[in-house]
């Protein structure tokens, strides 16, 4: 596999186009953006932690029948992926109440949810990802009903893997973003990335935040927090 | 009817009961508010020209089979109503972007939309009135199933009246908010207030905006537009 040219980069990561028209090279950069990129940092080490926890999330996802993006690890901190076009929606899964839904909504964080709440969010980084309702996709003409089914059903079960998955590693998950695109022949395929980055991870026992809350809220050393979770899931 | 004790005083009307149990007497005040009861004024006769228009909006709607909490005028500024347990959901219908929904959303304002589009946000001031999608609204505990499907029924239904009642005055219904409440029974039924103060009305050659968006936008005199729209409606 060769790498080509650099054909976008993101917040977190570069990617790059191939010898192999339908698959792109992922850089993960060690760069921290939150609240919108108004908070950065560079943090040494972050970019292979997500990309191993990455790595090993989408492999374990794969072996339970969940396909994605995800080719092949490369390198501590690459990853080939198969190339689609990111539908522009945040699709977030939550478990428990934290972050914006607790601040909106004014539920206490970590309060349990009857059910697993599916959300979205125009991935818009000008408008500030604002909510969105299945209505208003449809009136933006950004997925069918169909479709949105689809993103509704596949993050759920995304959910149930990983939720359980997590569990047995002594660590709850809170709740978590996903991205998904369209390949070629208009398939719907879970891409993007799956880390402490995206999720809210808290240990089980002592709900001490192991995710971008660390970095988010000065919570302390937020490679370490990730190290903890790439140690768990029995990474290097 | 006797008029009792101040129930409830909100940002733009009082509450009283009355001897009846199940009915309550409204007064509309003249005080404007707007974003959150951050910017604030008294506007002399807008209590008068709300109350009027409500009373004619709500008359209308029974004329044509819709039900509401209304009752009956009682003098320029009361009227007596079903007394009603409000449901804490503003239910938003919108047949253009305007508002918070182009802000948000990034849609021009006055394009139409593709079919009229139902919102929900909590009626919380606290916390500003975030929005909130069915999923939200089950997990608050705030409506079933059934009610949401009801709600958004019923304001499709004043949408359908409303926006060709307008139309005929050479007015265009951009968007509006309903409050809904529950009766003794358990009933759903339509309730507050339909006037410039919560609905976005546009005269159809000028565009000219007739109402409250002319007082958060200092476009001019409040008091000029909603007598406008009540000289329209035949409203005295
Ligand atoms: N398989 C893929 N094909 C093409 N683009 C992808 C794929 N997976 C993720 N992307 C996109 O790569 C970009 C870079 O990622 P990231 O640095 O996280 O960007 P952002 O700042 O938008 O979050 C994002 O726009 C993301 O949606
Ligand atoms: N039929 C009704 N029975 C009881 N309360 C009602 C009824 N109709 C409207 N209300 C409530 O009356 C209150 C006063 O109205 P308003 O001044 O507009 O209040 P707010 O500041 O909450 O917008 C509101 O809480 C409204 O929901
Ligand atoms: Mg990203
Ligand atoms: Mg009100």
């Amino acid at each position: 596999m060769e790498k080509r040219e650099l054909l976008y980069e993101g917040k977190a990561k570069k990617i790059y186009s191939t010898d192999e028209n339908d698959l792109v090279w992922i850089e993960y950069k060690d760069s921290a953006t939150a609240f919108n990129g108004e908070k950065k940092a560079i943090i040494a080490g972050k970019g292979r932690l997500n990309n191993e926890i990455t790595s090993l999330l989408f492999s374990k996802l794969q072996e339970r029948g969940i396909a994605s993006h995800f080719v092949e690890r490369l390198s501590e901190t690459e990853q080939i992926v198969r190339k689609v076009t990111i539908i522009p929606l945040e699709t977030v899964v939550r478990n428990a109440a934290a972050g914006s839904f607790s601040k909106r909504l004014g539920v206490e964080e970590g309060k349990p949810l009857s059910k697993p709440l599916v959300e979205f969010y125009l991935k818009d980084d000008e408008l500030g990802d604002p909510i969105v309702t299945d209505d208003h996709i449809l009136e933006l003409g950004l997925a069918t009903k169909q479709e949105i089914e689809l993103l509704k059903e596949k993050a759920l079960e995304v959910n149930a893997v990983l939720s359980s998955f997590f569990a047995e590693l002594g660590v709850r998950l809170i709740d978590f973003k996903l991205e998904f695109g369209k390949d070629k022949q208009g398939h719907i395929l879970l891409a993007d990335e799956i880390s402490p980055d995206t999720c809210r991870l808290w240990d089980m026992e002592t709900n001490e935040k192991l995710d971008k809350d660390v970095f988010r809220r000065d919570l302390g050393d937020l490679a370490t927090a990730y190290e903890n979770i790439l140690t768990r899931l029995g990474g290097r």
